[in-house]
């Protein structure tokens, strides 16, 4: 059997998918008799399998050629699953402990085999609304960030592979203009899709739509996201797009992968870990009032952004005589110069990360999508208790960004603002 | 006769290949008997033949796989005709009265026939140099920068359409290496190609190697020019690159463009006039002290810039309800915002172009390409006294940028610095 057009897959004819597909079927060693499939796609956008058998196991994920939660009437190109299958392998040779092995392509297919990520891992947005703690966390995603971000950038490559890259991922468009006008459009004006806890932030959603200097800032920040190709960014590494366990921390899901800001992704991490903060006087109880839970996930945001500046440098420093091109050896390569030069780019990136982070909160509170961590808060006036913090947060971290100097000092804000 | 592969033209050839392309032999009403053939290349890359007859005219660009001044030691894509053919037919379509019409071009032979500029226009630079008044000059670049630059942005277009054009640029990498080496590089450290006025400015190439917080911000610039695709640029938009009469002014070798900073056009230009200004003293003599033609040069800077800027923005205001994708008219329409965001957008643009136009002026003065405003005078000791102080602007044009609010604090500077 050859597969020479796309076909939606059901179980039947995954199984002869599989049995055609060398590269799957020997994963389960051949072995049809004791398979067990089944579907899990709890995202938006595809349909997933998950593909177990006594001798090994996989994952099958299929893009189909339009929104899964809407239907055929919002299409959206099934080539999202060749830029994501492109970004597993690239961001996974750079990161092989935080990326789910890729087993299997088929772009006419648009199917992805990849590792089964087993239990107990979980999704880590769930993991933060029931409280649990991951003490590998900071130390994984800032591996994660660092290594893929420095890797992708022309502190690593000639001018020559960039473009070329560049290039490629501009392929990626429709699902970089579907972040364009979820993240960057529709919070700041009246749209069908936004949803707000009403009545309760009514104002607050208005006030969004009418502060002028934060619709400025954002305007910056949209074109950089636009315009920027400064590294191949996942371009949705929000924690619904991590699973975890107390020793793993697997990134999936990087179908929204083009080259942008690297700010896009660190911002996205840490920003819904700000939200995770604010979402938990939500779910505390007598049992657990989840002031140590709201500690920790306080210093797994400081944690996360100290490690990844300390291994982002480290990388730099490494490779400072490489083929990067961003700064020639021939004319940085004195200590005090690389000093100041390096010092000077991680605190634009700071900045970046504190905005992009914070149109992330802005949009999961005001806009079309927003997170479990808010809700599954069932009293609507509690959960916007929680929700208002964190935009009140958000706007001030855009509009102010450029003045803060350390994570420390966002912390501090946060903590003021619970 | 069909031409499958690529062939440098010679003379004969040439006219074997106008009588086989009709876009080239009507216009010259297909009569070869009285055609005068004559070549002209006195660029570093390409070779150019004027074809006249009778009839009409044309001019006749090839590229070579190679850097023509150099020879096959420096090879260099003739690709690059294609990205140069491609510019000027989108350029020309937003502005036809300064770009010369393309009327034929071959990918194969990297053949482009456009408009031959017949007299009296001559190139700016050797206008400039002997002191010639242009009246209309800032009028017009400013509308060729204004036209290009806004239609090709994502002022005016969609993302889809802005990343599908700046995907088919990344080809002409070679050419932003070229830029980037040149410009961005090998000023800043010791380098075969770099040459000065020794004696005289040995002591100032020495600093401007030495000077950290100008290479800090010459990284900055690096960056931009590498990542920020804003707007399809000429790329290489000095006064070398422009033709003129009194009543025309026409853009041509476009061959460096690519989606880069709206900036890098501007201050190329814009430097490159505040070159012509210092070498004026290296040209005055008994009969004419160039005093009023130094007031005309401050004057066209002056001109330039804020031409530029009333015309980019009603540009942008006519179009604001259009389906350009950086300002949705849902978010943006309203007047306060609107002025707030453009005041914002013009005043990045203008620090840009500073950065840029100053990195220029100093690659003309310490690294490879000189040009002929300076090196026109003979005596290396006056030479110099013209030199310094336009490097002595530029250095702390580059980093004192962002303080600067209005070309006319520019124009001071320089008034001040001669």
């Amino acid at each position: 059997m050859v597969f020479t057009e796309f076909r939606p897959l059901d179980e039947k004819y995954l199984v002869e998918y599989i049995k055609a597909t060398p590269a799957l079927s020997d994963k389960i060693g051949n072995n049809f008799d004791d398979l067990k499939i089944k579907e899990v796609g709890d995202g938006n956008l595809n349909f997933v399998y998950i593909v177990v058998s006594p001798a090994g196991s996989f994952v099958i994920k299929q893009a189909i050629p339009y929104i899964r939660c809407i239907g055929e009437s919002w299409p959206m190109t099934k080539e999202r699953a060749y830029f994501e299958a492109l970004t597993l392998r690239e961001h996974g040779r750079w990161s092989p402990e935080n990326v789910p092995e890729v087993y299997h392509f088929d772009r006419i297919m648009s199917v992805i085999g990849m590792r089964y990520l087993e239990p107990p891992h979980i999704i880590l947005r769930k993991g933060l609304v029931a409280g649990i703690e991951y003490p590998l966390l900071a130390e994984h995603i800032s591996d994660y960030m660092a290594k893929t971000l420095y890797h992708t950038s022309l502190l690593f490559h000639t001018t020559t592979e960039h473009k070329h890259n560049v290039a490629e991922f501009c392929g990626n468009v429709e699902l970089c203009r579907l972040t364009e006008q979820v993240v960057f459009s529709d919070p700041y004006k009246v749209s069908e899709y936004n949803r707000w806890t009403s009545p309760y932030l009514d104002r607050d959603a208005e006030a969004v739509r009418e502060d002028n200097i934060l619709k400025l800032e954002v305007a910056e920040l949209k074109s950089k996201f636009c315009e920027r190709a400064q590294a191949l960014v996942h371009g949705d590494l929000h924690t619904g797009s991590v699973m975890v366990t107390h020793e793993s921390t697997q990134v999936i899901d990087p179908e929204f992968a083009f080259y942008g800001p690297m700010g896009f992704d660190i911002g996205a991490f840490i920003g819904n870990l700000i939200l995770a903060f604010f979402a938990q006087d939500g779910h505390a109880d007598q049992g657990n009032d989840r002031k140590t839970y709201k500690e920790w996930i306080l210093r797994t945001i400081k944690e996360t952004w100290s490690l990844f500046y300390k291994k982002f440098t480290a990388l730099w420093d490494e490779h400072k005589d490489g083929s990067g091109e961003a700064y020639l050896p021939g004319i940085y390569n004195n200590p005090e110069l690389h000093q100041l030069v390096q010092r000077k780019f991680m605190q634009d990136l700071f900045h970046d990360t504190l905005g992009f982070g914070a149109a992330k909160m802005i949009r999961r509170i005001v806009g079309v999508a927003h997170v479990e961590d808010f809700e599954s808060i069932p009293d609507a006036s509690k959960r916007a208790q929680c929700e208002r913090p964190a935009l009140d947060l958000a706007k001030m971290l855009i509009k102010e960004r450029r003045k803060l100097q350390s994570i420390d000092e966002v912390v501090s804000a946060i903590q003021q603002l619970q």
